[in-house]
């Protein structure tokens, strides 16, 4: 049946317009929306099912012959009619031009979007509207944007192999990893990782390879000498130079021998991701798929908790979704969040407690009605001696 | 003499607390403001002079030791608290808290403060004023930064060493240059270039290796073959990782035979950017900078126009800030900006001409009462045989 309305007419309802003003490196909407990267902020918006873009000379011919919007203006010109009126305009004044021009009167825009040029476009008498996700569609990733992510982490297991290559080659010495006769640090492992993801086609920034106390902060990317029997985890979430697409992968290795108590941390974190993954599907909540990872520690004993000096135990979310962003929607966590067909995450449980080490492993998934669709693939391995 | 007032009484005034909501990789005022890397936003304010950063487990024990920041909060008990009130509370709301326990009720923000969360802050009765510039001393570099600046181009230098001794060992065949049996590419060369500055401490994104036609628009980055008596424009900007600064140096190479009219392009180009560099110093306007470039490319008989396919000639401005970003205040180019001492810039004319090619020479200087001082060094040979 179809539900009453206090109207007897239809208003014409037209798809609210997005504006964009930002650049590429630091908008992934902004990449998505055009396909085409740019280093400094332009606008950016849709009619009707159009994408226009604003550029300055520097990009003009450029875009023109390779981006995706379906219709590239000139930035002059559209300034020059600006300070015609009113000698300071700016893009705010650009976009009420544009807007008059294309007869939109209200947008809708990322929740990010520039407080100042939003207050400036608000006096002009435009409505915006903050949304959550300005492109939701980013969620669900096609076959194209699949294949984009598993090459990325075919990129991140270039890495990977690079540091555990470095690692089965070092000799140890005094308690410590050497290498072609100098110690083995966390930065010369991160810069074998990043060269090799360069050489793979992707770029790797803020890679981590940290040990042993080092590696329970799990954003700490590790510095200084590599020890022997100490787990370390190699976190390495490149970005693929010609799609933009992330790869996100960690293994957690140890040179020399584990004590009982490591490898039954390494083998926890492991069982737990298996968990995780049996759990993941599409209708399913994050925050149950989050639970399984935080049974499984609870029945191997494996206490969370936050100390004076920070947390320890399991204290970040299972997995996040990747794409144009190494963060990005859905989570897999304590918050609800159901997971869509499509959608593309990572799998990453971890366990951190100073003293004995951390350990995290990683792997991403595509969601799909049944078992989940593995996109990387690196052996599970992890005592090199 | 003092200035008479209406009023006969003093206000006690506080300047105001800066707020921020970023990430460190998007957001240089975070980076700046706490000198400490964060991949997720993250909220950070200023009470009085005294720093302030609000972390979640994932970071705080990081931040504790070694952020610049000189309180560090934990997020998740005034999270809890705040949803105490409000189950669906957030950023938001701990700001609200957080205003009333430090008594602020005023902000000042970046114009890139994001608007979701600034409408939310606005409806709880805060006042948010977005200004030009968060940090306004930003612009002008202490010695430390202009130190860090200069490794940075010391990094730019390695990867523009790498390119030309690419260039160097490459053999020109039919037209073609060829390296160890496989044709010399953009792609090579960039790769060349960025693994070099990995080796030196610093990432280089968006690398430029343009040859021909495609260094006609500055901004393509180069991909394909390279052939030989073709200009090729080497734009090397890293960022260096330890401190966060960058390096920025663009030079102009050729490999095999430069026609007459190359020469005459590059010698222009070379002529503009001494001209500039002569005319940088403390209290002269950017736009005078800007104009001696101008100035020798009409005497050199230059001309620029925009054209149906994208513009030709010196399109871009003469030159930029550099520091946390690659593109700051001040700029020099068609705008009035006064330099300040101590600013750090980039001199960068360029001449671009399909069929001619493109030539860009770019050094960066720190801004002085006289001279300006060289933060980059390279040589200026650019025809290889």
């Amino acid at each position: 049946m179809v539900s009453q309305t206090k109207h007897n007419f239809i208003v014409a309802r037209t798809a609210p317009s997005p504006l964009l003003y930002a650049d590429t490196a630091r908008s992934a909407d902004m990449l998505y929306f055009g396909r085409f990267s740019v280093p400094d902020p332009f606008i950016a918006f849709g009619v009707r099912g159009k994408k226009i873009a604003v550029l300055n000379a520097l990009e003009f011919g450029r875009a023109q012959k390779s981006s995706g919007f379906d219709t590239v203006l000139p930035l002059e010109p559209w300034l020059e009619k600006a300070r015609a009126k009113s000698p300071k305009a700016g893009a705010a004044e650009v976009i009420g031009l544009l807007a008059k021009h294309y007869k939109l009167s209200a947008f809708e825009v990322a929740s990010d979007f520039p407080l100042a040029l939003a207050d400036k476009l608000r006096a002009l008498g435009l409505k915006l509207t903050p949304v959550p996700a300005l492109f939701p569609e980013r969620e669900i990733k096609t076959a194209a944007e699949a294949a984009a992510l598993r090459e990325g982490n075919r990129c991140s297991a270039t890495g990977i192999a690079a540091a555990e290559q470095f690692l089965r080659r070092s000799k140890i010495k005094a308690g410590q990893l050497m290498l072609d006769g100098k110690p083995l640090t966390s930065e010369r492992l991160k810069t074998a990782i990043e060269i090799a993801c360069l050489e793979a086609g992707a770029l790797s920034i803020d890679t981590i390879a940290a040990g042993g106390d080092q590696a329970c902060d799990p954003h700490e990317r590790g510095h200084g000498p590599l020890r022997a029997h100490e787990l370390i985890v190699v976190d390495v979430f490149p970005r693929v130079t010609s799609t933009g697409y992330h790869g996100d992968m960690t293994r957690t290795f140890l040179k020399g021998r584990a004590s009982e108590k490591q490898q039954h941390l390494v083998a926890a974190v492991r069982t737990a991701q298996l968990a995780a993954l049996d759990a993941v599907r599409a209708g399913v909540n994050g925050r149950h798929v989050h639970q399984q990872c935080l049974n499984t520690f609870e029945r191997h004993g494996f206490e969370t908790k936050r100390t004076p000096k920070g947390s320890v135990g399991f204290f970040h979310g299972t997995g996040h979704g990747l794409g144009l962003e190494v963060h990005e929607a859905p989570r897999m966590s304590s918050v609800d969040y159901i997971l869509k067909k499509g959608s593309v995450v990572t799998v990453e449980p971890g366990l951190y407690y100073p003293g004995l080490g951390g350990c995290r492993i990683e792997d991403v998934v595509q969601v799909t009605d049944g078992k989940p669709k593995m996109l990387s693939s690196y052996h599970y391995d992890w005592e090199i001696r």
